[in-house]
């Protein structure tokens, strides 16, 4: 079983959060195997060893039954509103601090780079310098300020990232929305899935899949966000309004085998509908973990929704990551 | 088959709408039955006649086939915005010019009244003056300005609405998103969605259910946007996470019998698991005519989806709609 989609945050001190950027996190242990990830003084979010220590990282991994684990950034560390240079610089550091993470059991635990986006020069160096290292992909979030995925830089940097066959994982991160979204998590529960959605429309939309080399390995997080269960309606909108399909060619739905999507949609109901959109090749196992948003039995969904079929059960689990990622 | 959401707008002058507020819409007819919903200077929508002509409205329910429908305002119609008192006698002019559409069949034609949400009052007074003109119900918008559904004084109007048994469609508007979001009709397509599915989470997240009379017939439109796919992540949010679930005692999920959804959602499957997650007796046809993001066959969708299951089928393209508004 290969967890494409989990995070880490290394053990970033204070004054190393403070010397990168006001906004950079940092971690802050309370003991007993816990702490909170923090931004200046406030609590972000509480957390657990499992995010930062590699060791309770590996136990964990085998009491989940996880054979190989991707983890990557936490997105308040990707901090790309902040002066390029500086976030370049951090960028390399949480990628040497995650090769370090992985170093405790480098056949298991292995990593997707962080990359500075605002600077598509810096983050193609990025990119290409964490292969070097040994990450095995990067993972980007889904806009940087204004500019969707569609922007033409950051369409180059995409490209920059299938000529070094490093497949890119894109996460919802500075989630949409206003003061009504202030409690219960509902940037996490209504944002995050629409930040996706828009994500995968923004390069269908825009035509930019006619565009892209095929051999990009484009992976979205959540299950693609509400992509799925609202592609009837974009796909009727681009038949009957102009101002839609007026940049993309063909139907919406028909660029779906040029992406996949994760596991993490938490419903049986749910996955089988994303497997008949997607297809069984392009849905790959993803936690989310080790949040509470994630799926707190690793592969459970997946394998009761599928206790019959055992070729799409293993497609997802573990077949789909070893093709994607090019992983043993 | 009965249709309970599709739109109408009257022929509002040019200086009517300026008399009520800037913002107001007004209707440009360019002939050869088709025009633009116009605010100020500015094309807003293309439009046909079927949206402000009863007569050609009635022709084509023939053609269509369907034998009663709903029609409630367009929602840049709404004037939540405007100062209350202009959006009061607005409203009631509004209603009034529907109640006129009606009277060319008022058997087969059928209104959902609007009120002024900004001020609960006047809204609950134009809701009961509205029912007593005929309106089977009201339309309201997803939230007021910074204001959800679960505001106290929302509460209170969707408690009167209870007592006058009038059913309220809850309709997405005045969307969240940004600069983003300006190409190809994104608003209408992510954020819509995320809207509609937000007014829900707002009233199940809060608590509300708990306090809301269940008699009360709340209906979402557009299948209820983006809910019913992402309630498997909201329901582990809430088990998993102790500010999900502060204020709501039951799983999210449970809550799915407080309200019903329409069958915009354009996909067999999308809408096979939106009848499995609210049941068969809570979802109600709704096309979205005469808009070209509506269903442009009125009930194939259903009909195709569940051709060999006629108790679902008829459920969803009559019975359930009969029961709701109280149609013969």
């Amino acid at each position: 079983m290969i967890d494409i989609h989990s995070h880490f945050l290394p053990r970033i001190t204070r004054a190393d959060a403070a010397a990168a950027d006001p906004r950079a996190p940092w971690l802050a242990e309370t003991g007993d195997g816990v702490g909170f990830i923090m931004v200046g003084d406030d609590r972000f979010r509480p957390v657990e060893a499992r995010l930062w220590d590699p060791q309770v990282r590996l136990a964990w991994l085998d009491d989940a039954g996880i054979d190989v684990q991707l983890a990557c950034a936490t997105p308040i560390m990707f901090g790309y509103a902040w002066d390029a240079a500086a976030a370049a610089t951090w960028c390399a550091r949480m990628n040497d601090l995650a090769t370090e993470f992985c170093a405790a059991d480098p056949r298991r635990l292995k990593t997707l780079a962080q990359v500075p986006l605002q600077d598509i020069d810096a983050a193609c160096h990025e990119a290409t310098r964490a292969r070097s290292l040994g990450h095995v992909g990067v993972q980007i979030g889904n806009h940087v300020g204004m500019k969707g995925l569609e922007d033409p830089g950051i369409l180059d940097f995409l490209r920059h990232c299938a000529a070094e066959r490093m497949p890119v994982l894109v996460h919802p991160w500075d989630m949409m929305g206003d003061a009504r979204m202030k409690q219960w998590m509902l940037p996490w529960l209504v944002a995050m899935p629409a930040e996706t959605q828009l994500g995968i429309l923004g390069l269908i939309l825009s035509g930019a899949f006619e565009r892209l080399p095929r051999n990009l390995d484009l992976v979205f997080a959540h299950g693609g966000g509400s992509f799925a269960f609202l592609l009837g309606r974009v796909d009727n909108a681009w038949t009957h309004r102009d101002i839609v399909r007026e940049d993309c060619p063909q139907p919406p739905s028909s660029y779906c085998d040029r992406f996949c999507v994760d596991s993490a949609i938490f419903d049986a109901g749910a996955l089988r509908l994303l497997v008949e959109k997607m297809g069984p090749t392009r849905v790959l196992l993803g936690t989310d973990a080790p949040f509470p948003l994630g799926e707190q039995q690793p592969g459970a969904l997946v394998t009761s929704t599928f206790a019959s079929d055992a070729t799409v059960r293993d497609a997802i689990l573990t077949g789909n990551a070893q093709r994607v990622f090019g992983l043993p």
